[in-house]
């Protein structure tokens, strides 16, 4: 069985649930595709390598991600840094020749994001884009019913993607809070998942019309330099502040090349609301309804249930479901986040391993790029945005 | 104890309601500002009306709406026909000097609503417009947390009304899909309601940016004058159809007086959703969550909760919370319908007894009908229309 | 159309209930079966008596239980007192030739409750026990599947009754934690209903092993002498105290004549649950549960879906469920309290004017005392208790 | 940081579940309190072994657990086996001084746990019996709820473990419907977590009231030696049956020695339920409940909140809550079956560096047994048992 070794640029949080995958995804899917061998991770200073490596379970560690990208032994780049770093890194390992999994969002823009597309496609690399939501199987359900005809042709869309991590004002100012390093705030964090699940499961989005808003302007200085998301203590009211200069919160009316419309809306500030990232999906025959939240969970209502008998029936997802092979012998035993990036990391060296198309892949990144500067650039402009095709997304 | 004399036109579906309403009002709110006598009762014939006196326990009968609103023994005026009748007979019952309650929506268009809120003003009588779902306990539970500051300054809003009774092709062209009769389609029907709840809830809408749809083009035509909604079987294929030329679906996105904002979704065409009126409330310091279809609860989060025990509770409205003096004993032992009509009888009837403002009056249901044309124009045109203040909207 | 005049004893809670059902009846079942005339309402004094006949709708009132049941203008007497006053009531009703209706539970106990039958059976009138809950439309839709064969043989039974109005150590010593008024506690007040369920649905209970607690031992003395409920304020710690010397909690196991097993419990000390009446019923080709707190709708999962689209279909009531030609034109628009009240209304007046036996009636309110008094006993011996099947249940 | 050499006697679905504990423990957990190392795996022949080897990340394979058991360089020993190898694995590998991880049932009987639980005290090695369930977050939260006093003292439990994997009467004879082999039925299987709950957030069960029942009584044999859970195809009518020897359904009341009572119902027939292990516990001051199903959740009630705002919680586990700091950055981020077992593995390799009790352990699992073997006998005597407590269990 083949064994492909990676490097990881980045020990942080995506960083844990990446290592979990590598040494996972076998015992689920079995035979594998191939192996991962976790080979070598990248942090920012020795320390914090070093420590990366133990806790991950790396053979080897590094603070040079060049050198690691440049590494003949290397075959995967998993890059798991903050989006600022994506497009050089993706960039000089597309140029190395390795495969690369990139986490979302792509780039900081739609145009980074197409030199990073054009680098991969030059260098003949498997590419993917870490929007491991779609890799629910409650998620993957739901695309089968579509794509079986089950509910028919879909009108509408209504997805959402809600927390309340950083909804009091004295959560700190990660970087998640600065354009420079984030992009956009909410909308690339958060809201491109929903795109991403809009794209995957409707069809191509053609047009925008958005609000973006940032409800607090100002948060306390981050002193550590480390992303924790919820984890960090509220700032004490003595900590000087910055500005935030990216959106808490977007709405945007979206329609589809398939003549389907809807809305997505992402914020930051819902109290209450952890990781409520949901669609609806109305079609002629049937609906679903998915919240991750409960996300062993798919609901399904058929137009054609008898009349005393119809209703959104509550699917576990299990065996005789999507990926339900190489998962929990039961349903509702209980998927978590670390099962969809087991099977994110099932699917991209299956992909490798039989030289197939990964999805999505850096197509699917930039298209979602563009989608996403239309989003603020129709917010701005108080006014639709219609959105460039630029390339066949693969499902 | 004072007695009103109510003349009712129309004995449909919502005949039906406004008459338990009638009946019940002063059972559960004692002493009752008033009691409703069911005086007259009048429909399109004979039979119709001798038959909804007997049923809906009416003194008298008749099929002569203009006698009925000029009788000098009437006091109110209750208006249940079709939308494209209301402005006629609430113009000659002010004029005549009744009590008006109007079923919603007001009007055909802002136009029409403007000349009945005129006519009621110049007459000084009390008027009302039907959005009785605000008065469900759980609705004005949400009123009376926002009134109180429990959650904060409000930031955005997410109001849903989806159904599914004329989602199948074949349900019959009925009144609710002819725009000279309806004056429009889900959003006059169902959407209104929703705006009636942000303005209840938020406060006014300045700017709406819309899209509808019409997913099914033509229906079959019905051979039965009455509108039955849900209960009538699908038509079969050798039925002739014509034309719908209303929306069955919209959404639209608004921009509140107080710098929140949020979506409106109204549709005909969920499957599985039966009386799916939603809404949901970010503020800075808590959210709102109700769905009609479980009516008796209101889910409500609060900021300043233990960090080990913050979520949403689910609150049953029951003696503790609005209108429960009046109701039944305990929590959960059941709101229905009725209990949303018995309510707002009895505001209705406390407003007249005591010479105070109703709320939805026809202000709101003029500023209602602004609100929805502006929907509309919005649609048609694909970009945010601003809409006038027309009246200090009394709430 | 037959009109059939009512004499209500009793002008609480439950009278309200009743009346709001006589005056609704008619407006939803139409033709009626016959119409209820609001003859005369009987209270404890000339004040409430009075008041109630106002409040009710009550053509005339009286303090004079005896004088009104041998009126014989009187077709129907309606027993909405406290407990230990039924048997009485009801065998002078019969006595009188008055077809009745009796509140929950029948009386205080088997004995008692078969003098009842013997009367009724005696004097030929229609007799009725309002356990309400049982016509609750997805109560009513769960039959049907049952009947239809639809989740084929019953397996087991779980229901529950749980209730949180009393479980503050303050709230009075209402008549409801008497034994001498009540009979019993949680138990008759709620097990009962539970117990109705299971008789309903799955068959004749044959054999009790139970426990009972009172977790309260004593409560405030009331001082007015009504019951309110949860609605009365916790009293004071001045307030002195009597001992509480009924159940706060019953749990049964229970067998089934047709091999099906179960539990029920029922608590009045339950925080959080208000009106937690429930059941959950194994077959051996499916499943259902019901849970009142969301009476609209009815869960059902059938074992022959597909495996990859079974799961509990939440199914809302509506035209196409039993009663659904009477009650709303669409699902979920609401069912309440008074719903279930209205139907059994129905129910009732048709048994009567059709000359049919109506169920529950006295012969179920009987086997009902039966299986109370076995609960009793088991809990005393802490043993299995037998039940004598003393009458065909009809359903 | 330390390093323990693991053994695991078995290759199965809950090897796999283990083996992933092993490899992702310390990444959640930083600094870990020593590294699981996977150093031999255990399966029945050479190609099981060498595949499960692979497969989980095991150095190396082996065919003989005795010579595993006593392979000096083996730390701990994980028995994944099924119920009836359980003892002689557990005795040898205390009597060869090794740490014991044992999945639960602990044996076939009290009898065979009391040999075990003597082994392990006289090698005075660490012992843990895997009822994982009881580490999902919100069970550990609700053990912090409680024992924090914050919903008071307990009065009664219901607990349940509900499944269908089985239901099918074609579905396979596997060992787990074979006395033999599993001891009992749906008690041992499943039963058993639920007893476990009910020790751990309540105290210790004194007596039991039981009824079993086996709703299938033969069931086609199995050809494949492997249990395979629900993802085996029914078999066809033509494949020989065999008898059922165990329980598929128990019900039970139960007495706790603080006074609480409750019911356990374990079935796994209940067509629609999947992994429906739940608790519904009701406090003086408050309430919880719990559901498998919805593992991230917990909700709790409290007596104290404002009567207007006064209802269960749904409160997602994460930072906030047991063992927060180590898992996933924000609520609802997703726990699935892995991470209980890496939180199980966490406090069992702390408990052996640290050189603590790890609960439950094998006192635990000898007191469930007793407790199992009463309910048999009560089920079968048809009268409560008394269950004599042999030992401290530590919590």
């Amino acid at each position: 069985m083949k064994k492909l070794n990676v490097g990881m640029i980045g020990g942080g949080f995506m960083g844990k649930a990446h290592s979990l995958a590598y040494a996972g995804m076998p015992m689920f899917f079995w035979p594998a595709p191939a192996i991962p061998h976790r080979h070598t991770v990248v942090d920012v200073n020795e320390q914090l390598a070093k420590d990366a490596a133990a806790r991950l379970g790396f053979d080897n560690y590094s603070t040079d991600w060049r050198a690691v990208v440049n590494d003949p032994e290397i075959d995967v780049i998993d890059i798991v840094t903050p989006n600022n770093t994506h497009a050089e890194i993706a960039i000089a390992a597309a140029k190395a020749g390795k495969h690369i999994i990139c986490e979302k969002p792509l780039a900081l823009g739609a145009e980074q994001a197409k030199e990073m597309l054009e680098a991969v496609k030059a260098a003949g690399v498997k590419h993917a884009v870490a929007f491991n939501y779609r890799r629910t199987p409650a998620v993957a359900l739901a695309k089968k019913y579509i794509e079986d005809g089950r509910i028919g042709k879909v009108l509408s869309f209504r997805g959402t993607y809600l927390q309340d991590w950083s909804a009091d004002p004295n959560s700190p100012l990660s970087w998640r809070f600065q354009k420079k390093i984030a992009g956009s705030g909410a909308l690339g964090d958060i809201g491109t998942h929903v795109v991403d699940f809009a794209r995957y499961l409707v069809g191509e989005i053609t047009d925008v019309n958005a609000m973006t808003r940032t409800w607090i302007p100002e948060r306390p200085i981050q002193t550590g330099g480390i992303d924790k998301l919820g984890t960090v203590k509220s700032g004490s009211n003595d900590v000087p502040k910055a500005a935030v200069d990216v959106d808490d919160e977007v709405i945007t009316m979206v329609k589809f090349d398939n003549g389907a419309i809807g809305t997505i809306e992402a914020t930051r500030n819902a109290w209450g609301r952890n990781n409520f990232l949901t669609f609806e999906i109305h079609g002629e025959k049937g609906s679903l309804y998915f919240n991750y939240e409960r996300r062993d969970e798919l609901q399904v209502c058929f137009a054609d249930d008898p009349s005393d008998a119809k209703g959104f029936r509550t699917v576990y997802t299990g065996p005789a479901t999507p990926y339900g092979e190489g998962l929990w012998p039961i349903p509702a035993l209980g998927i978590g986040y670390g099962e969809t990036k087991i099977i994110e990391t099932y699917d991209l060296f299956k992909a490798i391993a039989e030289d197939t198309e990964f999805s999505p892949n850096f197509n699917d990144g930039y298209q979602i790029e563009l989608i996403a500067d239309a989003i603020l650039e129709s917010a701005e402009k108080g006014q639709w945005v219609n959105i460039e095709k630029t390339a066949v997304a693969a499902k």
